[in-house]
């Protein structure tokens, strides 16, 4: 038949949310400065954020926009949006508003969510876009600066308060449709939407835990941008794991090994840049840790030294996607001395059939 | 849509198999008495076996029963005999013979694999049954016992030996198809053939992870007949996994503890029947651990004396199905005691919603 059964039960990420929350209600879901959730609790606020969406005339199909930091908001989007139905599109938050603007036309956004502290950059793309999407304000007292916002701002915080937590939320009719819409960076001209559907993300969620190792219940630093390919798909995977999602605004190294420290984080991401950064910090705010962490990278791989640094800081890096000319043996052989060849299996069956590096 | 794009790759068990030759070809697959097999050597094995079945004129679509005990040889069957498109058919080893012969008419069996020590149910009841698969034997040298077999019986080893390894095998073209034909007991009746399609095969093997908190590489004593719902579908699981799959013949408690020692197993899985073999074993043959083992169980529960004799051992239980209303009071505060309260979270739901089990 090659078609699926009128009946069956369409593949999507948003089941993770309903299970966790049904079996792992009262784990800690999300943890920020000074909020926390459980899977219970978010679960709630995205039902009940789901449920406001529809009723400011959100559609299934339709584009929600999100220009935000990893807050616990932004983390939601990746459940509330696709719960109304509606196309969950985070944006880049470094682009000018011109580049903005296009992605807010060419993705025809219904709704932006924007975090407080790029009300101004948001404003100034509204004013050059064709399309007049309704504006909910991440209102986070953590925010860098705190322009004024126009009045007809809706907070995001009523969206939660006004929705209705009994909200029958749309299940995709489909697997194949669509559930988020990313931009690249208009390197080659202007920026390009990516698509993933449904099913896609479900079986990106479910492969990230073989392919990483992850147990049930990791505590997850978000270090890697949510508006980056949904942050690698690790929100969903993290619903699916029970696990805790520690978030925070921006990554500072100082912020980051505080952050390791006090809530005994089991695992993060990061581009090697990043990496960078924490294997260079200065002395006074670098932390090594006797317990590993493990650490997800990707992209070109971060030179020798700096995977040598994370290893004896406690970091476990495992390297996910990227070219590799740069492995060269300097860092192969520091890897084997400290017995961490810890390069994904299909990464180093790639090297081998390009015989760069040696059999075991 | 709510149908597969044309050029889209169907979800399959068997793709498992093929991504872990590729980046664990060199782990152990497959351990059983005095035979291992590697993840390579496995795929190359169930990539001959699918070219000899269909040499001999199995057909995508066609039945091929198995009449096995837990030897490598039902191990492969379920990756080879799906790979020549063929429905892989395990047949409960305790049935009568009339009762074999009524699987072998209502499955249609074109080919049999039989264990030697089955053969002469078999031959008894292929004299019953309207349909003539052709005989494939499995020469296991320590089958219980080794009655003589018909000259025209092909042997197993022949399908391996005189296998194409370059043998274009079989995707399924859909993921609906079917994988696997598994008949009840015939408690109410004749038995009833219950098919397992390959999309659910594949997404009950990656659930199984998340569900079981399964990392990569466990070692997995294969204490659950493969026969019985395709031994809970965890020969594809381990593939997943790249893990290490321990055979044994039957389930001989001495043997058990003397493999979960020799293997280092992490893993195994067992009717509460199963761990109550092991909890009232003679002392001279019971074995602690120090290690933490998982143990998977199904059915009603166990009585709280097994569990508890159970951690004791150092063994970890996980049930994972079935009526709950033995876990009582004495159970819970002994689990409790120590620090041991393991019943998977959707069971503790089902509980607390039941009011059988107080908060934590």
């Amino acid at each position: 038949m090659n078609k699926n059964p009128a009946n069956y039960v369409p593949l999507t990420p948003i089941s993770f949310l309903h299970r966790t929350a049904d079996i792992y209600g009262d784990h800690q879901s999300v943890i920020y400065e000074n909020r926390a959730y459980t899977w219970k609790e978010s679960r709630e606020r995205c039902v009940r954020i789901a449920s406001s969406l529809n009723g400011y005339g959100v559609k299934p199909g339709d584009t929600v926009s999100v220009l935000a930091f990893n807050t616990p908001e932004m983390f939601e989007s990746h459940f509330s949006i696709p719960m109304a139905g509606a196309i969950l599109n985070t944006i880049n938050i470094r682009l000018d508003a011109s580049t903005i603007a296009y992605i807010f036309d060419d993705s025809n956004a219904k709704m932006l969510f924007v975090d407080r502290e790029l009300f101004t950059v948001a404003s100034e793309a509204l004013s050059i876009a064709s399309v007049n999407p309704k504006i909910v304000v991440i209102n986070d007292s953590f925010a860098g600066s705190q322009p004024d916002i126009s009045s007809d701002a809706i907070d995001y915080e009523a969206l939660v308060d006004n929705g209705d937590p009994l909200y029958n939320w749309t299940m995709p009719s489909d697997e194949w449709s669509s559930l988020s819409l990313s931009y690249t960076s208009g390197t080659t001209g202007k920026p390009k939407g990516v698509v993933y559907h449904h099913r896609g993300s479900y079986l990106m969620s479910m492969g990230t835990v073989v392919g990483w190792s992850l147990p049930n219940h990791p505590v997850y630093l978000y270090s890697v941008p949510l508006f980056h390919c949904n942050g690698w798909g690790h929100a969903w995977t993290m619903a699916a794991l029970a696990g805790t999602v520690i978030c925070l605004r921006s990554f500072d190294p100082e912020k980051v090994f505080n952050l390791l420290d006090e809530h005994r984080v089991t695992h993060f991401g990061g581009a090697p840049i990043m990496l960078n950064m924490l294997a260079n910090a200065p002395k006074e705010i670098k932390k090594s840790f006797k317990r590993e962490i493990k650490v997800m990278t990707a992209g070109a791989p971060p030179p020798a030294k700096v995977l040598e640094s994370m290893m004896l800081l406690g970091f476990n890096v495992m390297h996910v996607y990227g070219l590799q000319k740069h492995m060269d043996t300097f860092f192969r052989q520091r890897l084997k001395h400290h017995g961490l060849m810890k390069v994904c299996g299909a990464c180093q069956a790639e090297l081998k059939a390009r015989s760069q590096i040696p059999d075991d």
